[in-house]
């Protein structure tokens, strides 16, 4: 059974998810730490720094031509203290990604200081394969 | 100019660096935090939680027929009090990728929480496509 804290993640981490399903650039900006260092790592992209890089980028994501239908699945949430972690999958229509959620408590409130998603590769076997290391 | 901080966490990413370099599955079990829950994704592999799953993984990579010969650029450390977290790009052989290693302050040791690793996307232009989304 989750801690308190880690309901308080939980609940976090959806409302993250929430915004991105509204394209509510808004919240999401609400969302993101103010003091904390902020960083993001969208798909693909190179690591985003900074306020300004990371609210540009999901200004481009949310507010562009086809904002993201997505389901955040089997979330499992990791307090640290004032910091807390959530990893969980995301279901996007044609792919599906596993995403890091790194939160830290400003003004008692969990707010969001990094985001990492990548893809899932599409396992037939149930083992991981040692050929994906890292 | 980076702050002794991350400095302290800059160098504790090399140490898990030169551990995947190195194939030493000793040393990378001594840099995963002990008390802090654990994490880990590689690169398209669903998420592993807890120690065990998480040091059987690195078994599997750093002892088996091709353990990565891996490269850590640009890394960027990020202060969180008692959590630190780096992002880097990984340089291997035939893939760039970019990771996320998350520490955490265990008996004034920098330990590794959670390592989520995943692709960097091919770019032929400058700025990051809007169909990589999130």
């Amino acid at each position: 059974m989750d801690s308190p804290v880690e309901d308080e993640l939980l609940r976090a981490n959806l409302g993250f998810y929430d915004a991105i399903g509204a394209g509510d650039i808004e919240t999401m900006d609400a969302l993101w730490a103010n003091t904390a260092p902020v960083a993001c790592v969208h798909p693909g992209w190179p690591a985003l720094h900074g306020r300004h890089e990371v609210m540009s980028s999901w200004r481009s994501i949310l507010l562009g031509p086809a904002p993201p239908k997505i389901l955040c699945v089997s979330p499992h949430a990791s307090a640290l203290g004032d910091v807390g972690y959530v990893v969980c999958r995301e279901q996007l229509d044609d792919q599906t990604l596993v995403a890091t959620n790194l939160f830290v408590r400003e003004q008692n409130l969990w707010l969001i200081a990094h985001h990492h998603a990548g893809p899932l590769a599409d396992w037939n076997v149930s083992e991981p394969q040692s050929t994906l290391v890292n």
